[in-house]
């Protein structure tokens, strides 16, 4: 069972990083391995052709590692990424992006994960991405 | 001697990326080999405590990058990033940040680059990154 | 289909690249989009305590996504490695490792595949790689 | 000052990593920010065409970063690469190479450097890495 249910996951989001609330992004399903999120098409984050910029799926990614995160560990605001290196393979369709987390390691100091986004149409990832979170040595 | 001034990448960014004109990123410097780039602490792209966030700093050397590139070869809006990598090294302190970029490969095919990100005060990196663009195959 | 079987890709390894024989990597199945590999604890690979070394594990997943692009284009010695990205994510059990790749992307100019390393015993991945392999423009 | 001179270094290589000794590393110097490594080609590791393989610069960065933060801490056996980056940026010319390492961070839990790798000939490098090392929590 996770220690944060999506709720609990998006109530802490809103107090802890107001600031992202514009991206719009949705957690649709998180477990003890994996988590999958949605990032809506919106004037902020669309290059010319209505596809999503890379800068947003970096987000994505790096906002869904941390909620993969979290929602293992509990609420530790201090959890932080150390790397993300990602590839894009393709010019993603117009319209909403889907992404896939899986938790690859969480150890006591760091917890690596690998992500693919994927548009709507398609079974083809447009990126890939894998990141790495240190975790604070004192919690609980 | 590059191929776009300061002034043209600044033109070229208003035309062809509006979307990104939020982000404040100043260009201090250009040539053949390496760029200068400011990047503003604004409420947009801070964590509590006053620090520039992650998301940020890839949107600064994403961006960074394709202004080094564009610098050498004009106009062409369709390079595209294939690859990021990024390493966190230190939490930034508040304030205005500066990238620090070097190309190390312009092919045909491909441009590689380095980057690292300094804070106001202090002369140790608060991350590093390089980053690939693909070039498109047919620019004149 | 693919282009190359397991006996053709052997055959042009050894023809071609005689140097690497000494490491025993052998192919143990190859697809339209995917390849499982094994690695054989022999001496000259191995650290103290029997454990196959992180640079024989590079070698392994460099070369696994190099016969998973012959596999689908046919015998290219150019095609080259332009980026290796490997997270170390748990020291490997002694003894042989398995490796399990996947073809993300095959454009007409680079390739690019995300590998997973796995010790004999138990689930979870010892290590895991993306690799972008660059393509030769002038192939048939 | 460093904590292990060139000297010791290449003791504690000999005792504790025997199977390594066949690459033929050689440390030029090393100093608390930095270290140059040469590595002379060999039947091993090298292409045909007398370039240096891949996996041969990979070991190259993997042993010269493990050596850079050795020089720093003294002699820690249980240091291990937790992410290595690498970028081929062009052929090597055939003949020696040459390995420029810079430490972007040392704490006391990570360690983060960058490397560069030139031919004999020119001033491009080859090959530029980055590295993660994981410090062991309980060293004196």
């Amino acid at each position: 069972m996770v220690r944060m249910s999506i709720g609990e996951l998006n109530a802490f989001l809103e107090r802890e990083f107001p600031e992202i609330g514009w991206m719009g992004i949705e957690i649709r399903r998180v477990d003890r391995r994996s988590i999958t999120l949605g990032m809506p098409a919106q004037p902020r984050n669309l290059r010319p052709g209505g596809t999503i910029s890379g800068p947003a799926m970096m987000s994505l990614v790096d906002l869904g590692m941390y909620l993969l995160v979290l929602a293992q560990i509990g609420p530790v605001p201090l959890a932080v990424t150390t790397n993300l290196n990602i590839d894009f393979l393709r010019k993603p369709p117009p319209g909403d992006l889907r992404a896939e987390g899986e938790l690859l390691k969480l150890g006591r100091r760091i917890a690596v994960g690998d992500f693919r986004i994927y548009g709507a149409e398609g079974d083809e990832p447009v990126a890939r991405a894998s990141l790495t979170y240190s975790i604070p040595p004192d919690r609980a």
